[in-house]
């Protein structure tokens, strides 16, 4: 029986997960997420239903803020902040909190996050758009461009899911680097410890839809001159320890046992190496293929987000209902760059990258 | 075998959760939102794993929005959105959208949650502060007062959770009532589409904490000068209809299930029946006692928070603790009142209610 056949026989007990986010989790962290809504560690009581101030939430959010800590090699400049909200909300915390009414801020635009980012900070400041790669679809990451030694800051998009690409070698700038890290935070190692500011919704690596990770160097807050909203100012989270008001209680949990699963998978450098054996192996299917090509310039591939389309297009319909009906989830493109889009979280296990592989072959060998 | 003997034979399989929040949600809820972990709807993935952009989700917020609609009666100028944070975002989202900032609004000053709201209105505009009780620790909710004409909106805390008050009747003003909900939304009828605007954070009668619950008449926007950012413009989240960036997927999902449990409960009109029940039953309780005594003004008691103290301070750590070892769960006082606080929140029987009241007879005779 081919991997195909046994797919169907087994299955939604099998699907495979590549959707761009909100994405596959752990099966782990499901299971006990599952279980701590009927009784959260033998209080009787739902993780829904238990105060934010006991004892018990204090030491999830204590656990989830320690093992960001630990993950990510921080030192103790860096404070790890859970808040509200998505990366649409710290596109416009970040000038609100870094950036004067008349200072200038570099931002790489890299697609649809950068210019959405680039729109908030003219509200508060000047973006000055130091590079962009908009002429050929955002298809590759711009490497030839300086950064004002005046500007404030210098804000990149790590990984683009929309287009598939991401910043494999981050420029060496004079002032703080304000990353939006939301789809490739915890699946490679990078030098944390060197930027001003992180953020990252949780949905893709580290948890569900609802909260969002801030690591930030205290030493660049409390520079503008502006009144910030209370909500809004990093200060206040880093004083109130991310509990400055009721936090997403679930949603902060969920990124915990997130957490915990990838330090007991062997930490950012594990993943990291088995990231990189998924998109090698799904990029070599690509590029060996006759029917599917790459949609992104080679050295800027991302490897959580492959984007590819298909030589002939009037058969990319057929392949996705294929896909479809063999428990592939989520692999259509997004429409700025229809075809394909298999994205390859940290959950996502090797063999449904090897799944998905066979299923391109035996397409390929079919049509 | 006395009520209490039973309760500690069943042990946490009967936890009485009457904590302020987050607090008791309906146990169908939990069960639902528990299998929904493992199994959405019979997809093969989670519910924290889905695409928000996927059929799947948006019947969720569909259904949602409809339910808040209907339970609410809501006319066609009221919005419903299902927003990112708390309460305490709304605190600065509500001035940034209404207020301009040589504009007056009226605040009413009933606790800590008003203090906060008329905090965040000063960055904004001018905050007028027409009433107040907190020379009497906000035991009572002020009433006679005038509101100037001249001011754009008129700012109240429906239901203060610390202290117990409620407003019992909204006075009649020219300007449109902002009201933050959060502790007592959907336990009690009121005119709800008087008011220019409604909030609640979820975590109390309509979910967990995560989500915020936000029901505006769309005609009072749109009249500030301000450039407001993209996510803190009710409009831009009107427009996309509550979709605007990824939603808190798992939060508004269990909002949703608490909307349907409502609904199968008969609505507000009868879930007020009944949380009249259980806030009368436990009131006698307190004025029946000659250890107990309620601290707030009578005609302005909450019936969603009941706060009491005893007659003789020294022995309230007793109470505690007896009430702990059987089942009770979250009645210590918030520090600025002491004593204690059951809140008595939609999902909370009856029979919880009847077991408090009984236990505080038992150690009423025992003392």
């Amino acid at each position: 029986m081919s991997l195909v056949a046994e797919n169907v026989q087994q299955k939604v007990s099998l699907m495979h997960n590549f959707n761009a986010g909100p994405s596959i989790l752990p099966k782990t962290v499901c299971e006990q997420a599952s279980k701590a809504i009927l009784n959260y560690n033998d209080t009787g009581l739902s993780i829904l239903e238990i105060g934010h101030r006991t004892k018990d939430f204090q030491a999830i959010m204590d656990e989830a803020r320690a093992l960001v800590k630990e993950l990510m090699n921080l030192d103790n400049d860096h404070e790890v902040l859970f808040l509200h909200g998505g990366a649409s909300t710290q596109f416009m915390q970040v000038p609100m909190n870094l950036l004067n009414e008349k200072e200038t801020a570099a931002y790489a635009d890299t697609g649809v996050w950068s210019i959405k980012a680039i729109k908030e900070a003219k509200l508060f400041g000047n973006p000055d758009v130091v590079c962009s790669s908009k002429d050929s679809n955002y298809n590759f990451i711009p490497k030839d461009f300086a950064v004002p030694n005046d500007a404030k800051y210098f804000h990149i998009t790590t990984n683009n899911t929309i287009y598939g690409t991401q910043w494999q070698k981050v420029p060496d700038v004079s002032m703080p680097i304000i990353a939006d890290m939301s789809s490739d935070i915890f699946s490679l190692q990078r030098n944390f410890n060197s930027y001003g500011l992180i953020f990252a919704g949780a949905q893709k690596n580290m948890g569900c839809a609802g909260v969002n990770l801030v690591v930030v160097n205290k030493n660049i807050l409390g520079k503008v001159k502006r009144a910030i909203p209370t909500i809004m100012d990093y200060r206040n989270h880093i004083k109130e320890g991310s509990m400055l008001n009721t936090p997403p209680v679930f949603a902060v949990y969920v990124s915990m046992l997130t957490l915990q699963w990838l330090k007991q998978e062997g930490g950012i450098n594990t993943i990291e190496k088995i990231n990189n054996a998924k998109a090698e192996l799904l990029y070599n299917a690509i590029d060996n293929s006759h029917l599917f090509k790459g949609t992104v310039v080679k050295e800027d591939r991302s490897k959580m987000n492959v984007c590819f389309v298909m030589e002939d297009s009037s058969l990319e319909k057929a392949f996705l209902e294929f896909a479809d009906q063999h428990g592939i989830y989520g692999i259509k493109g997004h429409r700025s760059v229809g075809g394909f889009r298999a994205s390859l979280y940290n959950a996502l296990p090797l063999s449904s990258v090897e799944y998905l592989a066979s299923l391109m072959k035996e397409f390929e060998s079919n049509n």
